[in-house]
């Protein structure tokens, strides 16, 4: 039962959310991995993750939109020296959180039908960002 | 060491909190784990894990009044085609999330006297939605 | 591949956020443990736990700041018997969360350079908080 390990980069384009959800389970899946449990961690502080709709856009549109009220920019913060988008990045980082942890069954994360994993760029700029993946568990056949 | 795996399936009654300790600490306690790790993960998108309050009921009121009022119906969302309760479950999915790792010693969750797991129903209609155990650890007396 | 635990007892003065990085790091180390999965969890409804911004403070006072404009007092709670800050309290740890899952890497938690772990105390009055730690891996060199 040995401890894997991975790191994704992202090369985010500003404010979005990226499914990573196919290049973490193509990751899954060459480890041989059967029954075990998934780490996906964010290494930042103004972008994290969520595992939300997959199918519909417009949810993920409503999901910054209702971020950005939710920790709005010009919020009259003491830290602004980065810009204006840096603080309403780091609420909304500590909001929907930087790990996520998944369940594997016949080798593969046990998402729901309409689950998918993003990474939620929070910063207006693009930034490269990186993921790291952890996968403990039984090997198919052990 | 194995990795063990249980899938609840709760059926709701619309929006409120279903405290589902017992039924995922008896599930541990008859898998012979001693010490390990937990993990308790929901999979819809329009409904959601939390940790808190088991003893007060108001607490739970309380709890669902406040995210209704962040995350209210008729914010003007572009996706509105499931009905006036769906992007509102989708951002307060985000908020409270939908996976919890939840160490395991002496062969129960490391949970606090007043620390309760409750599945929380988004949707104003009755579902019927999959919880996913995970508990990996070391067997009793070994 | 033993399942190591350990808790961790934390003497908070109220209302405040306390970096626990060196803490966790430090035992981390003392077990030997190369590559592995660490958890970080909290035994409490009334205060939780995060990771930020690590360097700058203003950071962390613009997060309590804006933790108390979204689950503010005198919100016309219904469980209010504990005083004006405990219904606040449970908000503000259901938003946060209280477990962490974070990847071990070269005897390490995989943290990103700006990232810290912070307890987060949302009671106005000191309190002794409870944080369970567990880490699973390969020791070094196995």
């Amino acid at each position: 039962m040995p401890h894997h390990t991975h790191t994704l980069t992202v090369e985010t384009t500003g404010r979005g959310m990226i499914d990573l959800t196919r290049r973490i389970t193509g990751w899954v899946g060459r480890t041989g991995i059967s029954t075990g449990l998934l780490t996906v961690f964010c290494r930042h502080t103004s972008a994290s993750l969520t595992i939300n709709e997959n199918a519909a856009e417009a949810v993920q549109r409503d999901l910054l939109a209702w971020l950005d009220r939710i920790a709005p920019e010009g919020g009259d913060y003491e830290h602004d020296e980065e810009g204006p988008d840096d603080m309403p990045a780091h609420l909304k980082a500590a909001l929907t959180g930087v790990s996520l942890a998944i369940p594997v069954i016949a080798g593969t994360p046990a998402l729901g039908t309409w689950q998918g994993v993003f990474l939620v760029e929070h910063r207006a700029r693009p930034h490269s960002r990186e993921i790291v993946l952890h996968l403990s568990g039984d090997l198919s056949g052990a």
